[in-house]
């Protein structure tokens, strides 16, 4: 299950509140496209700026549209009750795995990481994805505490923050990394423009932001991975380089926002304020760019 | 108002709840030891790490006990809106300004850290310091945004994160501060291993996480610099080295927590998991250094 295509879908708000009915309409369409499994409330879900209502909420709408689709749900919070507290909603609206980000306002140590991984797997009755995204968490993992983590009773794979450009690199990387972690423990590699490289390499799943909102694009890419056709997936890779341009300079957030705003997917503006999203003309070069792709959504 | 010695109390918790009576029992203690003002859910005070209610709770206790010392409360938080309703409780409880640090998840733009300092002051009755900390927000401020921040009305404060330890270069860069800034807006100075050098270089105040749990060393320190001893304020400053390397160790809040609980000012364990505080040897050398402070708390 924790295999594939992940696909992360926004939450839109309107006015600072959910979109409801946009979220939805965002999680059924990743579902009809086929992905396999959608994680609701991962960083491009906005989860950090949500409250405990909002997230459930969000986990009980995402469950629903997704039908069959088995869906995860980021749990991740500051303080280890607040995190558990997610853990129960997601688990009650129906969440098959959790995401777990060690966030931190005050930098954590490697003691606190592990204790809070260890205290979320034994409440838990799903099992668990940890989430390695030293940007947003500044907090670095090292292998071994991966293999520290890993051998904890629930946890099911780890979203690795890339893997090298380079393929026999990569090769190596995702190698080192198996032969760390027990044998179930998938490894899924995320920061989209690393996604053909470590697929190739032989990770087991795609972590994806650009899955949420461009799901045909990233299939295309994980399909041709995944059934050994390295070179396409490639191909497909390097004919979105400009949207990863577009993540490099703004932060793949504000970006896969404008992108599901110019394709009506959610109304605009979509993100909660600090966050301004692009300006007009970072729109216009985005959807130039987006315009020359000829997808297929 | 913003000058001199603002003290920082911890919030301290038992079994995840807060303890609100060994936190008023803080602020009297800070009150009754003089200093200028104490300001509640700084970032010693794991304000990032509280709910709403717990927040609100913790501005009342504050200016319940802090008698006729101002109070300041942090309001900061990932989402305009929920920032905006720490202000509406902080207000509510008498606060007489609000600390307001760019916290992020997805790193902030200078647009965006602007238009949230807008909305906020414009939203507010009492002044608002500028809190910048980029250890814990990820955001760092130019000096030109300080400038177009500080014009807003409704600022009264930069808490800057140090100054050069070097003399002159420590008074140029406060002269250059002064240079940018309106008059009304004062200087202070956080990062306790640099209050000295920035006071002795004309800060107006000193931010300070020691003096929420060490007020006579820190007003020793602050009283020395402020009436123009210079090299009695650096000599109390290098008295306390032992704490400020113990703080470039484990970061301030971990070793403030453990000297409030070996103090008895608060239960052990205080901090929110998955903050766990210094184990028991880090603890005893922290106190051996502390013991040979010769502190008259």
């Amino acid at each position: 299950m924790f295999a594939g295509l992940s696909a992360f879908p926004l939450t839109p708000l309107v006015d600072d509140q959910l979109d409801e009915r946009a979220f939805s309409a965002l999680v059924k369409r990743l579902a009809d496209a086929g992905v396999d499994s959608v994680t609701a409330l991962g960083s491009t879900g906005s989860y950090a700026y949500l409250s405990r209502s909002e997230r459930a909420r969000v986990a009980q709408r995402a469950v629903q549209a997704a039908g069959d689709v088995p869906v995860f749900v980021g749990v991740g919070a500051l303080r280890t009750s607040h995190v558990l507290h997610h853990a129960d909603d997601a688990q009650a609206a129906g969440a098959q795995g959790l995401l777990l980000a060690p966030v931190s306002y005050q930098t954590l140590t490697r003691d606190e990481v592990y204790g809070l991984f260890e205290t979320v797997v034994q409440r838990s009755d799903v099992p668990v994805i940890v989430y390695d995204n030293p940007a947003t968490t500044r907090f670095t993992f090292d292998d071994e505490l991966y293999a520290a983590i890993a051998r904890l009773d629930g946890v099911a794979s780890i979203k690795i923050p890339g893997v090298p450009l380079d393929e026999t690199a990569a090769r190596q990387r995702v190698a080192e990394l198996r032969g760390l972690l027990p044998r179930h423990v998938t490894i899924g590699v995320s920061g989209d423009p690393y996604a053909a490289a470590g697929l190739n390499a032989g990770c087991d799943a795609w972590y994806s932001v650009v899955g949420g909102t461009l799901p045909a694009a990233a299939l295309g890419l994980a399909r041709a991975a995944l059934e050994g056709d390295a070179p396409e997936a490639l191909r497909r890779s390097e004919e979105l380089q400009p949207v990863w341009d577009c993540f490099a300079e703004h932060g793949s957030l504000r970006v896969v926002a404008a992108i599901a705003e110019h394709l009506g997917l959610v109304a605009q503006p979509s993100l909660p304020l600090p966050i301004l999203g692009l300006d007009r003309a970072q729109r216009a070069r985005l959807e130039a760019a987006i315009s020359r792709l000829k997808l297929t959504e």
